[in-house]
């Protein structure tokens, strides 16, 4: 390893030239370049579709479950399955850091990644005894490399780990929501119940929003934002629309009642075929942040262009300078984020 | 009908509720409401893809392939394949203009449909007997209706039909390139030969760019713009740069040699995989604006969180008030974007 690339391209073995995420097969090796951290890594969380996909190939049998999860690291020096292509993020402690990584890493600190598996440099040891094969939780032991410019956050002492894991698995909602939304918006967030939807709602009122509605698919969610605690004089949704998402027309009338449309709109449900209602229940000239892996391009651009909606449409960048901060902060000074969170990670 | 919808809601038969794009059936009938348009067609545009599909189903014999489009518009009140779900667009002459339409056409005007036949309603008489089925331009005879928020150009005089139409089909990527460029901006645009290229060139350069980076793939592209007549003092890119758009580490690489990173980089190929590469190649706090109908959601959102790129990425919205005017006018103003067009439509 003569000189290292901030993007960790010295670490590709196949195909020579490709980025980290695409190569099939990553160098792991433990001696770290003066920019890279190497990481002892104590859990995977593996990426839900690619846990799914594996338990269901081996029938949901553990010994096979472990051996399939062994191999792909083993071959491919990174946790990437190579059918569903995704990965998930891993905890560990800072072993050694680099002197000239940026990253503002000491040894001894507790970390989450916040870039994929499929570019990170794995290697374990010890056979995952210690998982059980039932969950995407993986509790294991091995090493990890971070490049220059990958992400990790450092695990706060003040709040519960896998609370901590939930906002941080979400935390480029938050973040670029807050960017985008000007004082006085009217804001709509589709799935305010959620994680990241939460958290967006949050985020918006912190950017001054004059009005946040929120929008779920069920009564069940809509008690449970009703019987959320409120901040001072305001409630994590000024309004609550209950609504399928995925039906543009009923969702947009529904979002009008309640005093929309949205100057911003927020998708932050993981449900195929929300492009429609998002942009239809945006003003002409707001903005439609897509932040659901589900959402179609096609159909967002066709969906526009088919309604002559003059709607800008971001796709949500799970990076933003200062996120993870900022997603920690906000569940800490917002009770109603708290509290869900508190429930939905079982805390 | 009693009331209309300016979305066409009213026109929608089966399932009852969707927006007509979504539809099975839509209702063609000719008698307009007041806000709507009769518009007597003369020629269809069938989507690229559609007509491939239509053409391969039927192993290339006219007589079937006229039947084939024949039958989807007769079941369906409108033309949009049910394989594909794609449509094209249209030519024709305003036949009734209601009195609340807020379009602007008056009868006897010659336009072309900017909103797609996937949700227009159309009728076809005389059985297509007219066209050879051997490309997808459909000349024909029936009537299409228009709604108060379909979008439509009048065909200029002074312009070739079949230039103006090359134009019109692309006229959504310059309008939203010179709303994002600002004075000052390193602009790289993949795919720079090309027609939404050439003219999201000129964009850019209107909109005071300091630097137009071209990106194509081959050097008989940069022989053709390097070949192109200039305007006064400034060529239509100022560095042309030959790299594949699909390996984001060589074409990043190419892109800061040129002069880069974009402070807005447009993609305007159709080919699948140039997101990393457009991502590395713009600056931090830049803007990405994806154009290409190959672009993938996930593979934007992922690779820019793997690479920590702080960019904003734009879904290319078909739609920007004043495009259809902004892009004629580029071309007749662009000697080089003219020249291009010519050539690619055979004027």
């Amino acid at each position: 390893m003569t000189t290292s690339s901030p993007l960790g391209l010295h670490r590709v073995i196949e195909p020579p030239g490709v980025l980290p995420q695409a190569a099939w097969q990553l160098d792991a090796s433990p001696a770290i370049a003066p920019d890279e951290v190497r990481v002892r890594v104590d859990r995977l969380n593996l990426d839900a579709a690619s846990y799914r996909q594996i338990r269901e190939a081996y029938a949901g049998d553990p010994g096979k479950i472990r051996a399939a999860v062994l191999d792909i690291i083993a071959t491919r020096g990174k946790m990437q399955n190579p059918v569903t292509g995704s990965g998930g993020m891993l905890t560990g402690t800072v072993e050694e850091a680099g002197p000239s990584s940026p990253l503002g890493l000491k040894p001894g600190q507790r970390i989450a990644t916040l870039v994929s598996l499929t570019l990170t440099p794995l290697a374990i040891t010890g056979g995952l005894s210690h998982w059980d094969a039932q969950s995407e939780q993986v509790p294991c032991e091995g090493h990890a490399i971070l490049f220059a410019r990958s992400i990790a956050a450092v695990l706060p002492d003040d709040l519960p780990i896998p609370l901590s894991l939930a906002v941080l698995d979400v935390c480029g909602a938050p973040a670029l929501t807050r960017r985008v939304v000007k004082q006085g918006a009217v804001v709509v967030i589709i799935g305010a119940a959620g994680k990241s939807g939460s958290l967006s709602a949050a985020a918006a009122r912190q950017s001054g929003a004059a009005k946040v509605i929120g929008v779920v698919p069920t009564e069940a969610e809509a008690q449970l934002l009703r019987n959320l605690p409120t901040t001072q004089e305001s409630p994590l949704a000024d309004e609550i629309v209950i609504a399928d998402a995925r039906d543009p027309v009923g969702l947009a009338e529904k979002v009008q009642a309640a005093g929309g449309p949205g100057d911003v709109t927020v998708v932050c449900v993981d449900v195929a075929g929300c492009e429609g209602g998002a942009i239809l229940s945006t003003a002409q000239g707001g903005t439609v942040i897509f932040f659901s892996m589900a959402t179609s391009f096609s159909a967002a651009a066709l969906g526009a262009e088919g309604m002559a909606a003059d709607v800008t449409m971001l796709v949500g960048n799970g990076y933003v300078p200062g996120h993870a901060e900022l997603a920690l902060e906000l569940v800490r000074t917002t009770p109603s984020v708290r509290r869900l969170f508190d429930m939905r990670t079982g805390s």
